[in-house]
């Protein structure tokens, strides 16, 4: 299990938390999300073996969202 | 039919947009909603025999945001 912190930005409300959190917490192999709003961060637990970094940012971007 | 502008505060992005829209939309009297992200301000055709002012200032609030 890993553990990674992205910097997201658009994100505003508590609405976009739901919207990265909940898609995010869909992926196989995504363990845990935190969501620090006012920071601009998303922190994910992970496990590389069946979900790769590029998948968590593309969900993320997917959502309406830029991971720095 | 009445046309009200709301000075509303909070919103921030495309989900609170879709929230309030969405919420004020339901309401039996409401014609047409329209919500300007920018200006902070919320547009509403609707019949005063059916609906209240009071009842669309505390729909917006029940979704979370402050009407001025």
């Amino acid at each position: 299990m890993e553990t990674v912190t992205l910097t997201v930005k658009g994100m505003s409300c508590a609405h976009c938390v739901q919207a990265v959190e909940g898609s995010l917490g869909k992926l196989d192999g995504v363990q845990q999300v935190e969501v620090h709003l006012g920071a601009g961060k998303v922190e994910v637990q992970f496990d590389a073996e069946r979900v790769s970094l590029q998948q968590l940012a593309e969900t993320i971007e997917d959502q309406g969202y830029d991971v720095a």
